[in-house]
């Protein structure tokens, strides 16, 4: 039977890569590597990078792939969410049956750990529902940007016996900071969702390009540094054409704060 | 100055290791060990096994260290973690003055990731206030329980754009399942706490020494398979001597699921 890896691949530091992602890589003999043609694009050399420095399998190939582009997520996300998937399952059933033999290994190389916020294994779950081509599956985790968050901040994610929240931007702006968490961090977040918020006094931890050269740290009172983050984010954005970043919101108060 | 470097070492597989800690274990002149003389353990084992593996740099030499143990959580949890704490900052302190040279590197290596549910960050920043000893301190992110629990059950954290919640299982017996998160994670229980929910038709995903050779997974709806995971644990518990778990709840409904 065919066999899939989906490795967690880090942040965007390659020293992020886990031994176990590395013996993935040099296990597969098809490294299925999205956005072809993206040859400007920073991630995808940072992924090409990654895998010129990590795979001295011989024997492997790499197959790039274009992904196609959500519709923009409205009336309803998740019905959106819905249409793009399926569109993705049809290529990745395409690519499992087209270039990879019978009992071949392919792997699929995902930034920060396929367990959060990111679709390959539920569009994975689509292709074997599909029923035209049947595989093994494997799951590699990989450090996420809110562990890179946490480490670039020196800062523990909890306060002391404290839940934490990890959200999405839509989310916080549309509910407000959760009240049932002692800190909570937002991802997906395009918006600065956070300068919908009224509390001035929450203090935010914020970072963009984390465990990269270009990494950029913001931390502080909301009221004092939320116009810096929504500036430096807009104009690092502007500079480098894409921006990733993070951010951890808690109430003050705590001893350790 | 002194340098210190907190390494996450992963949640008990050693392939869990980044290129980052391995390379952060070589820098240092020292390696700080907890539970000295805990040579039949399999977490001390297991750790001296990490450092056999990796360590290359012949210069560094390993220091155990007793850890004291917390007094039972009652009344107030966070004055008795902070006895806990003060008293552990002092061991610390020591073990910075006396075994690292003036501009000596030290490694504390952390199960998991130094973000999440460890004190040693906030330990090191007690040291910082005490003031007897200046260093300079550099995190090193680690693959934890939550994300080897998603990988082994090969599940994604979150539902689509949904909230996920990290909690304790103390939080859980008090509080219920959060109702602003699609899945909710459960750490640091000792007790089972899924077993005070009142709703069977949950759905748990569990795991005990994940990533490890012994590990074991229990999935399904907390009525037909919460008495066994709370059987299976305590047989494991009782075989080993001790149990690492940890386990994902969330409301049944979604396509995916």
């Amino acid at each position: 039977m065919r066999k899939l890896l989906v490795i967690g691949i880090g942040a965007g530091n390659p020293d992020h890569m886990t031994v176990q992602a590395v013996d993935g890589l040099n296990r597969a003999d098809v490294l299925f590597i999205p956005d072809k043609g993206a040859r400007k694009s920073d991630l995808a050399e940072l992924r090409r990078h990654i895998c010129d420095r990590f795979v001295t399998n011989p024997n492997s190939r790499r197959v790039e792939f274009d992904v196609p582009v959500r519709a923009e997520p409205a009336p309803s996300y998740r019905s959106t969410v819905d249409d793009w998937h399926e569109a993705i399952a049809a290529i990745y059933e395409s690519l499992i049956c087209d270039e990879l033999s019978q009992d071949g290994c392919g792997a699929f190389l995902i930034w920060g750990d396929p367990s959060l916020y990111d679709s390959a294994l539920r569009i994975l779950e689509r292709v074997r529902m599909r029923g035209n081509v049947a595989f093994e599956l494997e799951v590699i985790p990989g450090i996420t940007a809110v562990q890179a968050l946490a480490a670039s901040h020196k800062m523990a994610l909890n306060r002391i016996g404290d839940a934490v929240q990890i959200t999405t931007g839509r989310r916080l702006t549309e509910e407000g900071l959760p009240d049932n968490a002692g800190s909570t961090v937002v991802m997906l977040d395009g918006k600065c969702a956070f300068s919908t918020l009224d509390d001035n006094d929450l203090l935010i931890h914020w970072g963009a390009y984390l465990g990269t050269p270009d990494e950029i740290l913001i931390s502080g009172r909301l009221g004092d540094v939320g116009d810096e983050i929504v500036r430096t984010r807009d104009e690092a954005r502007r500079k480098k054409g894409w921006i990733m970043d993070t951010y951890l919101l808690r109430k003050p108060g705590e001893p350790e704060e």
